[in-house]
């Protein structure tokens, strides 16, 4: 059987997951990585040669499905639309509130040039939207609630890293187990910010840094922290690449209800994982699979997690699911 | 808008669940109620009139989908087929080993008659089904783990129910809540059936009877009990009545394994809810859902639940998902 040829765009941790994931995937190969840094510069895990993302046209035919491993910031709002003129592709953009603009102008270019294009197939968003969909559906009547966790958020952790003085941060979102246990036994009361995760902080700082100064800029911080409750601890910088360079995650989605007649139900989806990044492209991998299918099936333009059979997922064919899973 | 018009074929628990759900759902309606029985000796929930079987096919034009409620043993294996030459159909028909055949005879009709039927779309096989399926995809590499209950089985209550003696049984499967917390953490051990489940039955006897040979028999009843760590309780017929009559289910999919490079993940899907027969109708009318937008697609034959868009099962229109749960 033919292996689907992947390419990936963007070399950072995500795509280090996609080298270390694909093995585990026996109808994939990694063809080729793009980078925007000189490729001599760059070495990768599975000891492909990198190559320059200028040269990336070059490769449309090599190519299945292009994986998008930039940021949702700044890379992708610029490489999805553009990337998808070309290539199928696979992203976990993940700017929950500007999913539905992205995914337009994803879908216009991939319809145009007939590509399938999937958006936002990560862990949350993706993962966890098919969960509440999948449970809204069957269970109309109840109230969904998802919890973070325990695991570093990359975005809190670099918002302190901004404060002056401040040499390193990382920053672990832990979520109530009290609340969580409350919610599992049926709760469907509201839960504030505060009530529902907690942010624990391991902070190095220059010799001299006002510590007072920088813990009370991060408990005010807007957003990130003002609303939550926070424990900062000081720790050499020594530290933070010994105890915290690992990136464990997990999380869960409940939904409390009743069926009808007044007759409760509660549903959860629970995961934890040693490397959010890993996880991360080992769900974009099993997309990618997807989007050739589509793509195959002329099934052009932008998708979303939701929009896409189950069976399409797996390398296994529908019958040898059916034996399996049946 | 429109409703989608549902037909309930045989009525019993699981029809009553969908009279009971479907105005959780805003787009559906119960249209008729079809029996094998005289339908002047029905009285239905909704209060809609029962019809006599044998005039089904005189709804053809009044019905989008027909939700059959018949039971897997004997009834679904000659309705499926032929009502799926004239009917869209959603069943959720549970005989493990034989669902390849049985969607096989069904989707030869539907394909020939240009209709949709969705097979084994309850909660095991269905639910847990989709649960298996896209864990596996996901993360290639590690094993699923299934659990039942705390929850009735009616397999399992009818077999003692047929030993000479016995007036009445309930059987509840039981988890181990041990053997789970093991899996929660990790385990991917093999476990036995008499590790994973415990039986609990309340057995009612004639006045006279031989409670320890019914015991004996029980104990050493293959398939159903010999396997299995078996406690019965014999309480008053009713006993069975006031304390046994409602039937809460639930149960559990686990998968625990490894992304790459030795990070290890877990992940659970849990469910518990009041009523099995609710819980199960509420899928199906999910389903029912899904099989008329594959049809108004002209998109025929037989598909499991793993064949379908997790959004076809939403009543929101595409937009409004990626808004909710994006």
């Amino acid at each position: 059987m033919k292996k689907i040829r992947l390419g990936i765009y963007g070399y950072g941790n995500i795509a280090k997951g996609i080298e270390r994931a694909a093995p585990k995937n026996g109808d994939v190969s990694v063809e080729a990585i793009f980078t925007r840094r000189d490729p001599s510069d760059i070495r990768t895990i599975s000891g492909i040669k990198a190559t320059a993302s200028d040269d990336v046209l070059d490769h449309v035919k090599k190519i299945d499905v292009m994986i998008l491993c930039g940021g949702s910031a700044t890379d992708l709002p610029k490489q999805g639309p553009e990337l998808a003129r070309h290539f199928n592709t696979v992203d976990s953009y993940d700017n929950h509130p500007k999913i539905s603009d992205y995914m337009k102008a994803v879908g216009e270019q991939a319809e145009a040039h007939r590509r399938t294009a999937i958006v936002s197939a990560g862990w949350d968003p993706g993962l966890f939207s098919m969960m509440k969909s999948l449970f809204s559906s069957l269970l109309p009547d109840g109230r969904n609630q998802a919890f973070w966790g325990p695991g570093v958020s990359q975005g809190h952790s670099e918002a302190i890293r901004r404060i002056d003085g401040v040499t390193g941060a990382i920053q672990y979102t832990v979520p109530s187990e009290d609340v969580m246990s409350e919610v599992r036994k049926g709760s469907v009361k509201d839960y504030t910010a505060r009530q529902k995760h907690k942010r624990i902080c391991y902070v190095a700082t220059e010799k001299n840094a006002d510590r007072e100064k920088i813990s009370r800029t991060i408990r005010e911080m807007p957003n990130y922290y003002a609303d939550y409750d926070v424990e900062i601890n000081y720790v050499p910088l020594s530290e933070l690449g010994r105890k915290h360079s690992r990136m464990p995650h997990g999380g869960h989605v409940f939904r409390n209800g009743e069926t009808a007649e007044g007759e409760r139900y509660s549903m959860e989806f629970s995961m934890n994982f040693g490397s959010n990044p890993e996880f991360t492209a080992s769900i974009m991998i099993a997309f990618a699979r997807a989007a050739f299918r589509l793509y195959e099936e002329k099934n052009f333009g932008a998708k979303t997690p939701l929009d896409i059979p189950l069976s399409y997922l797996s390398p296994k064919d529908a019958k040898e699911q059916v034996r399996e899973f049946f």
